[in-house]
């Protein structure tokens, strides 16, 4: 079956043309606003170890809350269930850097992929390693078997000078008792940890041991038993596309993470994952042609896990 | 590898005994506080026809919020897309039953599982049906290929006595201009609508559809087609049980759809569909033993949509 | 002193012309909306008996809100401090119809001044008098001196027409335990109380219990106790004037309640009770010339409690 | 009449003794712990120059939230209506160190007297003093006649240390474009400001410039024009204690400004200035023995300015 998916690759990208103007690229971080609307990659890494790419596959592009996925990763093969002490696993119902709920739950983020629960988990990193961004980064080149990761300093700098709202956040989890390190410290490595750049087909491999039950298709190595890989999953599903996970269930039915930088990581779980990227965003802040290309894949590809 | 479903139940059913008295019977409904909280029931209906139950699979129980499933169904099969105008469909990240995202979000519920939004859908089959109530009995007993689905009139009454919180939400909803019929009538055939009772065994046939991409297995009707029973499965993932729907995908890892009378159905797209009812709630209003039953039968069957 | 009050009046009445048409007429009843911007009366009533008036000072109008000061001195004449039992005395800090505040304080309505206060508080009276409508109308006759204060049956019908979301408020407060009698009842009533008229005049003279420490000043009959009129006074500052009640205290400094067809009362204690009326409005419900010609009288006379 | 006053307070203080036990001494900063709660002074300053004290009145108490009345004096004295434009001027409705508000209201502050806003006014402070808080200690010098009022460091480094949800207002304040300074160097001289101390006798004396229309009574030095004075009284009445404004306005009726180290500042304008320190709190976290005794003083003198 898999023979089908550049037929589908070209269509899809044929097909998202009209959209690519329609987002808005984010710019709450200065540079990030300079990336030019038109990028459009997407990447299909097989279990078997095939890949189909097309557009814009080779282009490096800001992870941005995609890391979130790999620092919670880590977190949870590192920590286990003791994770879900310092943050709870239910979508958030509200804009992705609300206070509200924050203070409604007495400092516990209702879930790792919220910018609090980000915020958090890059707090227990801090605690287990020197410097946390390092550890993101090396668990992502291991995942990608790719040695050139690297961090994008001009957007961590950007995004160190707008923290604001992120650094209230982290004051006030601490308040609640629930932040362990200095806070910027915490903040320094979590703008850093944002800044981490992949192309589509760096971002498919490195993901694809979520969908071969929490083990690299490629090395055999274990990163997450298959039942926390498949939790994992869920938890994406439910929360991995800000406030949007609703909709983006219901229209493309698959475990997804997105960031702001335009990227979205999507598992099918026991066959691949795929990577999509294109820079302007819907109003929820996932990447408009890139919610589309994967709702269209699953729809060409009759493909769900539902 | 269904033939195992007997042992994976009679298992279950041993396993789950210490849980029943551990959970808490739903008291907001006088009727409903006089369920033994010593029942427990399950029922899987595989899509080639068989069927394995276990303990109380044959014991009729209230399906309540349950019946918000079939409501939907109905509304969704009718209306379409058209749906989506007047209630939402991501997760409500707030107590099932609470006034304040409904003011912030202009009469608007989140999704047709919450109480708010299941009015919403009772309203629309209400402008459709002569009674909204008969028309959700009808269906039921199509889908559960079963003559005698019917009301439980004492604990209709009883819940229509205890009405003001759902009464207040119409009205509230009216105000917004999202409400078009009286308000009386449709919180009667509300209520009535979920005294509708059934066992397991019928709940499993009843949902199969879901399972089988939209089409009853054993007639061939098609109530939905594959991509709107594809959406309605994510839609049960994302909100089907209350504010616990990202702690149940993370646990069980089913589309669901739950109710405080002890009830839950969920679906294994492509093979079965799993009934389930023990009285004893968690703190979230879902069965307490119904949800560790499923969480097993993943875990025994290592079968979840991730 | 108060020999000068006409002239200040004048003053007054040739200084807020430019503002009658910058307010906005109430129109969330259909028959408020029909009243012309352009009236202004005004009317000072002094404790020694002297009555000063400007303008449409003898024009009839909707008291709307201002009667939730009449029922609410009349439940606390009858009840006393038992009407704290089932309301409180903060000011709302949130627009004056919300229902986030209600849910979070389990159905206590923050004061007697915000719409589900004053339906409490007509719930209140209707436990103890056969129409409780009639009640206050009496009770407004008795402290006006004046037989023909009636109803305005077209606004009460336009009122109940548009009531939802005040029939919200009470089934939402009746299922915290805090609303006693039928809830049509009650909403009847209170729009009828509700749709009262008077002149300027009239609504100075009706008032001026509360700048006399509690005691009509012309019959020497005794309302409240001194004590009781002092609080009440302090609770029209805190709360009166919805949810402007800061702003209106700093720039006016008069204890007060208003309302949305436009009339406001302000009390003098000790000295007078002054009535407005204007019927377009600021942001926040409040008559935009009445409060300015209020803050106009407290500046040129150099008066205010503070 | 001033000639009772000492019997009122010999009165008050006797009545106030089984009081002193039940309030309960602040917590949140460790240094305001170590206070016996059985500490009791007042103290009254005429506007003719006559002091009554009874207690504890020339005992140093830790001012804390009071020092936001004088900052906001300054402030205001040296911007005037400009600093509207960074703070509002509405109660709050919400406990006092609340971000929920402060996010629906767009990083502006309710008013000056919840910690948001006097951080706002700390940060204006800052703006045109050198040390904000060397700025506060010399204005209250001026209005106590008073060289020796001094900070206490010990309790300004015990409330550096617990200072996160502060800080964490300020930075969220600044991310909405509200906070001009390094946030670091605002807490700072926020939490010295907070330490400052005095008596009751100073307090009484360093406020009686509010009683008397703005300007100092022995010195005739005008601090606000009488239009600001009176506008400041209200925003006290509305504002200045906590949560508990409204109740507090209805029980006392008199414009106060408290702390949480027990100490309250109330005025009779036109008469005098009180100050009242008991280091016992209620719910609200004002003083439980300084609130019953100023109810006290306005009932057994019969006055209110109500």
């Amino acid at each position: 079956m898999s023979s089908d998916y550049q037929q589908v690759l070209d269509t899809i990208h044929r097909d998202v043309q009209p959209l690519l103007r329609q987002g808005k690229v984010a710019s709450y971080i200065p540079q990030l606003s300079t990336v030019s609307p038109d990028h459009f990659g997407m990447a299909v890494f097989c279990l078997d170890g095939r890949t189909y790419t097309v557009g814009d596959a080779d282009v490096k592009f800001s992870l941005q809350s995609i890391t979130k996925l790999f620092a919670f990763a880590l977190a949870f093969a590192r920590e286990g269930d003791d994770v879900w002490k310092r943050v709870g696993r239910e979508p958030s119902g509200n804009p992705f850097n609300s206070l509200v709920q924050l203070e409604y739950e007495r400092g516990i983020p209702r879930n790792p992929f919220i910018n609090a629960g980000a915020l958090v988990i890059t707090d227990i990193l801090a605690t287990r390693y020197v410097q946390a961004e390092i550890a993101v980064q090396q668990f992502a080149r291991l995942l990608a078997n790719e040695p050139a990761i690297d961090f994008d300093h001009t957007v961590a700098e950007s995004e160190r000078s707008t923290a604001d709202r992120n650094t209230a956040m982290a004051h006030f989890m601490k308040d609640f008792g629930n932040f362990h390190n200095p806070v910027d410290i915490v903040i320094d490595a979590y703008c850093r940890q944002c800044s981490l750049t992949m192309t589509c087909a760096e971002l498919a491999k490195a993901g694809s041991f979520l969908a071969q039950h929490g083990t690299i298709p490629w090395s055999g190595t274990q990163i997450l038993d298959p039942s926390s890989s498949k939790r994992l999953n869920a938890l994406m599903l439910t929360c991995g596309t800000y406030d949007a996970a609703g909709d983006f269930a219901y229209r493309v039915g698959l475990p997804a993470k997105s960031g702001v930088g335009g990227g979205i990581l999507a598992l099918m779980p026991g066959e691949a994952s795929i990577a999509v990227w294109s820079p302007g965003l819907d109003e929820a802040g996932n990447s408009l042609a890139g919610t589309y290309a994967l709702e269209r894949f699953t729809t060409l590809t009759a493909r769900s896990i539902f």
